[in-house]
């Protein structure tokens, strides 16, 4: 079963379409390495968090502040398929 | 555990951002009600289907077109949330 990623975030905080747009991105770079993405609306306020299955690869309240998407694709890359290349997005 | 509603779309087809579409849709409709949304490319194409956990509630093969919007919120809310009141999504 290939991997899943969960983006679990604060509806209240108005951060469905962040969430959703970071979806399409992973969905649009990883179509083949990842089984999909989950939003997960969470009952937490001012929860922004990435998972890989049960592995959290970002939380907003660690890190103050959200992933870039830049970051977020290498992050993603590193667990579901580390030999990818990201193109423009693998440099720093 | 809350239901999770499951977009399986043809990445091919370019359905991605009509399955993103939906899923924030079902998002803001049912932001108590569900676990999450999760968006997954198929491996097979054509597809267009739409599950709550493990039931298949929409499948495009089978209608021969997609599910219009008003339509899901019906079949999730039914499955999910009987007694909700869906406001003018609730009228035919």
């Amino acid at each position: 079963m290939k991997p899943t990623v969960t983006i679990e975030y604060c509806p209240k905080c108005g951060w469905m379409m962040r969430a959703a747009y970071m979806a399409q991105e992973l969905l649009t770079t990883f179509t083949d390495d990842i089984y999909g993405v989950t939003l997960h609306p969470s009952e937490i306020s001012g929860r922004y968090s990435v998972f890989i299955d049960e592995d959290i690869i970002f939380d907003r309240k660690k890190e103050s502040r959200f992933p870039e998407i830049k970051e977020l694709k290498q992050l993603v890359r590193d667990r579901v398929n580390p030999e990818k290349n990201l193109g423009h997005s693998d440099k720093k």
